[in-house]
């Protein structure tokens, strides 16, 4: 197919609802004279028992002429299983990879014959249910006999439609809802061939031939056990069923409620982070409410203090202003809160705990899923007045104790530009696509990224980027620890970038105080990811209530050791330099700043040093100017660089960075203060504020108990920023005296203003 | 002031409306009880003549409370009046350099003036005429004493207020026209000092003393006759006015009329461009209007067969699909159809022409001069429905007599993303401002720039930024050959990038072929920008209408030479590269591409080869993929490079560009598809077409005669462009044997598909 049809569609899309609508009338006069008999079968059965009751879906058609949202998320349904009747059907032996023909077919498969069973549920013509029985036949007289997939690898869970298991089990989720929705329609002979031949041989392949997938704690295994379960329910099989939710041995050690106890800490994070977090909703969300449907008694929604609301909750807080979910471990930054996935899972969390706080994100949608989850949601919005999606500051722990560290999301509002945004991340690795990434910030400012964290390196299904795949600089640069806002010491990622060591062990979370409108100070620890050095990142967001100014980022960071390294604190921001405060020497020819571990992609630019206390980088972005304001010492050099060196494909976006550089330094301490400032208006031509609003940043004590740092602005006020690096007892009262002057404050920080 | 008080002004605005309705109200009760003589003074008088009437003023009165455009672009000048007044008046003495202190706070003046002027023939409330006229006591009594400016520069003209003196005929253009607004108001004593003492002192150094601006055709010429002509209305003084319409001798060699002539071809296109256009249309209709109403008979807006009208259609039509104007020449890209300037003119072009046509644009601009053409927009509006500006392909020649060239506008509608748009660039140097690029083609995919023109290298008012002014690398990149989408030879810029040379001849048009939907042709030569080598493009834009393609662009660029050559012919293209169908080297470290000229701004990144017969880079911009496909031989070089190098201060963008380069050819002819194609949708994970269509290029003839071209796509379709290079006849039938094939065609092409 090309696009044009794609568009074509769209653009006939009002007059086929009409034709729709039509079609539904006329059926509901066909069926009153004619078809009673079938009406009498549907309403006695208890099918679809999934995501859609018989009942919903008559009132779904019943309010599909009236409701817009209703009507666009049907029709999409509706025309894909027309134009798949009139294709025609195709079940070719699996031979392609991913993204191959047969790779490709199978997917649409299992789409069109869901398309086709709501289809058939709300115009309640057999055509669609006959288009999904003979597909379902198809399928069942070839699978028996299929080998392993040819294409799949070693070292990979394999599937027998697809290369790898886990496709299979994403098309088991979907055909088995498609195979409901059609449940009555099937006779006798037909159940049997389609249940023995085809289903049951899927489940034995996905849950016993795969027993590792199926009992991992992965979003592979989500998917697996999801699938089975779901499975188990159409099928009356309990014991499918039982092995879903308790794992292979029944024994609770694995199977789905293990996966929500383990995979989730109790704020709701997956340890994925978002992006992932995103695709494995929908199986976690699907099933739930099939059990939910099922066994109610479980309380499935209920389970671990409603962590599975928890969780859709958590991945729409941890997206921009656009809507993008943050871009930390492997993620695309294209990818936001209106995909598929997020339409099933907040569907069902809204049917469950009827949390209004979601309609923002629903109204954004502009689509539901067709099921009885839907249908909450349609009757959810009436009278409903959109009062936009409230994201406030936030602690989000990680890890299934939430003793693995986690994230600090600081929000403060920006007059100007929105809100300034800023993420601490100090959570575990996240398995295999988790970046090395710890105590790394990034920042936005409004819908700008402004310091920014690069995702993954891939162009996802573009077939002259590897396929679509992660790219060898996903690797080689996305993942090392010079990618991100962090210190890499001696040019190496933490944990020598290995996934299996650093998975042992997570950052901690020395104290967190987000309440405040004002001043929120979040402050973790990372002692493991460097052997023999201590670091500790607090970072600091002010508005000062009676300024002008918008807030600022005050960023101390920590490093102790008793041997000597190289500390490089990296900022990638985004815009174009309008000044420094200090002199630097360009580079000509450009070389890599280093051989591996990521730096061998930089191309040094330029090199600064200067006598100053602070040296001061300004850019501008968009409208708004920045500033990172760094304590300096005239050893520290400001190093310019520029992303795409070693890179043969030019895969990697060519992104700036800036770098402070202390070199032969055992303890350190950087402290940064990062300032949005001004404005920069072409249409009037004016400009505000281009400069820095600090004169000197000043360290007034630095030891294992306590980091003081004094913030000068120019406009005389000052800053003094206390820290208790070791206590953290909101209690307890401290204090230092540092040159004949005394320092007193109770907690874990005090800022003062003077 | 900070920007925090322009946030709490837009904040406000809904109680200061309600307040402002609330006293225009009270104050229409007590004018009805008290205040008659002052209104039978207004009634009885002429003032204000410019460009706003008393009556029109009246109307305006009484529909500012249910207008919501109205009450929007009134509010801003009460509240700068109000602010003005409630701050004080200071007129400093003339010390700062433009973006300092006294040169920004007498432009501020001449703004609160203009502001009080209104808020006075609105409100009828006198403090506002009183601020304006102690204001000009004030400037009365400084101005007979200046000296010309302290900052004032050598070769530059200068003022008095301000360092240059195009600043001071723009602060007599707004503050004849406050005077104009508050004149009824103003007693004899003070009237007299006033105008003897600043007025006709400001005219005289502006007409008389600055005599060689005040007569140059030039857009600096324009706000001095400007100045000069609206004080004649004022003062009543014809001597000035004629003075200004006819030149100082008033010898019609000069003066208004013939800046109209000269600066303008018949198309409306002003010589600078349309970046510069926006600025020069100020002066030009802010003084028609003053013309038509003091002197209708003169009919200024059916002057040169409505000249003035088409001048202000043509910028309009020289804006982008987001409305920036198309930035070749000195232009900053953000510059967009919203600006002051374009609300004055379009008024007032609206209130002459009553074109609707400019509605769309003026609902953009949500907002109207306040003005007796204000007023007729905001009638115009009434019932109005909004349809959308329309744009469509255009020929817009250059040159006072259409002779210099000029601009092909290539839009066809592309269902994915709106329209695609080439611009074409074969017109007269535009004087200072004119860059070097002749024959340059750039590109725009719905709103997306995908050839770019760089525009000029300068941050409008950004202080670090060299003051804000045009930086270093405007004129060693941005206006040199090698920036733009065209040939550079031998690594030199068109006429040695001398202006002076480039001014006295200009490119020409061979034909031009636009009012088909499917296939439109332009072509112009260009042989005097390099010494010995004639230079002829010619740009095809092409949509199969039996395809579901979206239209593409062929681009054939013949050299003729006697002597062998360097031929770079590049491409400023935007996004991330794809594929590419050829192998390169990538280069490491990175160098200058060249020592000067452009050239050593360029780190050359790598360079490729290839057996093929065509080269063909795929980049990726948001959602669609693009395509060079460039007809190639063994000796060909494609070079990738990025600029940035040589750049001390950071001051240039770091593009991307692609370079296919010829060495050591006397006769060469670069043939290109440029194809926009495919889809990726993050949304979908889907990828649709990532691969250029194009499977090969050949070049059946190329002499001076006729150049033959086909192209072939993948899809075996075959495309043959036929062109007749010397002959402009669209009656003349062509007919040449190539390889016992017979080519024969009627006109100056023919395009075959077969």
């Amino acid at each position: 197919m090309t696009y044009k049809s794609n568009y074509t569609i769209r653009l006939r899309l009002g007059s086929l609802l009409l034709a729709l609508v039509l079609s539904i009338t006329s059926f509901n006069c066909k069926r009153n004279q004619e078809q009673e008999p079938t009406e009498e079968t549907i309403t006695t059965s208890k099918y679809p028992i999934l995501g859609l009751s018989s009942a919903d879906a008559k009132e779904i058609r019943t309010l599909i002429g009236s409701d817009k949202i209703l009507q666009a998320s049907y029709v999409a349904s509706q025309e894909t299983a027309d134009q798949a009747i009139t294709n025609g059907i195709e079940v070719p032996l699996p031979k392609d990879p991913g993204g191959g023909y047969t790779h490709e077919k199978h997917k649409r498969n299992y789409h069109e014959m869901y398309s086709a069973g709501l289809s058939y549920q709300i115009t309640n013509d057999k055509k669609y249910a006959q288009f999904v029985i003979d597909m379902l036949l198809q399928y069942a007289a070839m699978y028996p006999k299929l080998p392993l997939h040819p294409k799949s690898k070693e070292n990979h869970p394999a599937g027998k439609l697809f290369w790898q298991g886990l496709n299979e089990s994403v098309w088991l989720v979907n055909t088995i809802q498609a195979y409901d929705l059609i449940y009555d329609t099937v006779n006798d002979e037909d159940r049997k061939i389609i249940e023995d031949q085809l289903f049951r041989n899927v489940v034995e392949f996905v849950s016993v031939d795969s027993k590792d997938t199926f009992n991992r704690i992965h979003n592979h295994g989500t998917w697996a056990v999801a699938g089975v379960g779901m499975t188990g329910y159409v099928l009356d099989d309990q014991d499918m069923v039982d092995r879903a939710l308790y794992g292979s041995n029944k024994d609770k050690e694995t199977g789905f409620l293990k996966q929500i106890d383990m995979l989730f800490s109790p704020d709701g994070y997956y340890s994925e982070g978002p992006y992932y977090q995103r695709y494995a909703m929908m199986p976690f969300m699907v099933f739930a409410q099939a059990i939910q449907n099922n066994q109610p008694d479980l309380k499935i929604f209920e389970h671990r203090n409603q962590l599975l609301g928890k969780a859709v909750t958590t991945v729409l807080q941890l997206t921009d202003e656009n809507g993008a979910f943050l871009p930390f471990n492997d993620a695309l930054k294209e990818k936001n809160y209106l995909t598929g996935e997020m339409v099933f899972a907040s569907n069902i969390a809204y049917a469950y705990y009827k949390d209004s706080a979601l309609l923002p994100v629903i109204l954004k949608h502009q689509q539901v899923s067709i099921s009885s989850a839907g249908l909450q949601v349609i009757k959810g919005l009436e009278n409903y007045t959109d009062t936009g999606y409230v994201k406030n500051s936030m602690l989000i722990k990680d890890g299934n104790g939430g003793q693995d560290g986690g994230l600090a999301l600081f929000r403060m509002p920006n007059e100007k530009d929105g809100k300034l945004n800023a993420i601490f991340k100090f959570a575990s690795q996240g398995m295999g696509h988790g970046h090395f990434d710890r105590l790394s910030l990034f920042m936005y400012n409004g819908k700008q990224e402004i310091l920014q964290d690069y995702g993954a390196a891939r162009f996802l299904n573009v077939e002259s980027k590897v396929g679509g795949r992660y790219l060898p600089e996903n690797q080689t640069w996305a993942k090392q620890t010079i990618a991100h806002n962090t210190v890499t010491i001696d040019e190496k990622s933490q944990f020598g970038a290995n996934v299996k060591k650093s998975s042992t062990i997570s950052p901690k979370l020395v104290f967190s105080h987000l309440e405040n409108e004002n001043v929120q100070v979040v402050s973790a620890i990372e002692n493991n990811g460097y052997e023999g050095v201590e670091m500790q990142r607090t970072i600091a967001m002010v508005k000062d209530e009676k300024s002008e100014r918008p807030p600022f980022i005050v960023d101390v960071y920590n490093l102790r050791s008793d041997k000597s390294h190289q500390y490089d604190l990296n900022f990638m921001y985004q815009g174009h330099v309008m000044e420094t405060n200090f002199e630097y020497v360009q580079q000509n020819p450009l070389k890599a700043l280093g051989t591996n571990n990521g730096y061998q992609h930089l191309w040094k630019l330029a090199e600064g040093t200067s006598d100053n206390t602070i040296a001061t980088l300004t850019w501008l972005n968009k409208n708004t100017f920045y500033s990172i304001s760094s304590l300096i010492n005239s050893g520290s050099k400001m190093i310019f660089s520029k992303l795409g060196a070693n890179d043969p494909n030019f895969n990697l976006r060519n992104d700036p960075s800036y770098m402070i550089r202390e070199k032969g330094k055992s303890n350190h301490t950087f402290v940064n203060v990062i300032e949005p400032h001004g404005d920069f208006d072409p249409k009037l031509e004016s400009v505000k504020k281009p400069h820095s609003d600090i004169k000197d940043i000043q360290l007034i004590v630095a030891n294992k108990e306590y980091t003081i740092v004094q913030i000068i602005f120019k406009s005389s006020q000052e800053y003094t920023l206390m820290l208790s690096n070791q206590s953290h007892d909101s209690n307890k009262t401290h204090k230092i005296t540092i040159e004949e002057k005394e320092y007193q404050w109770t907690g874990n920080y005090n800022l003062k203003l003077n």
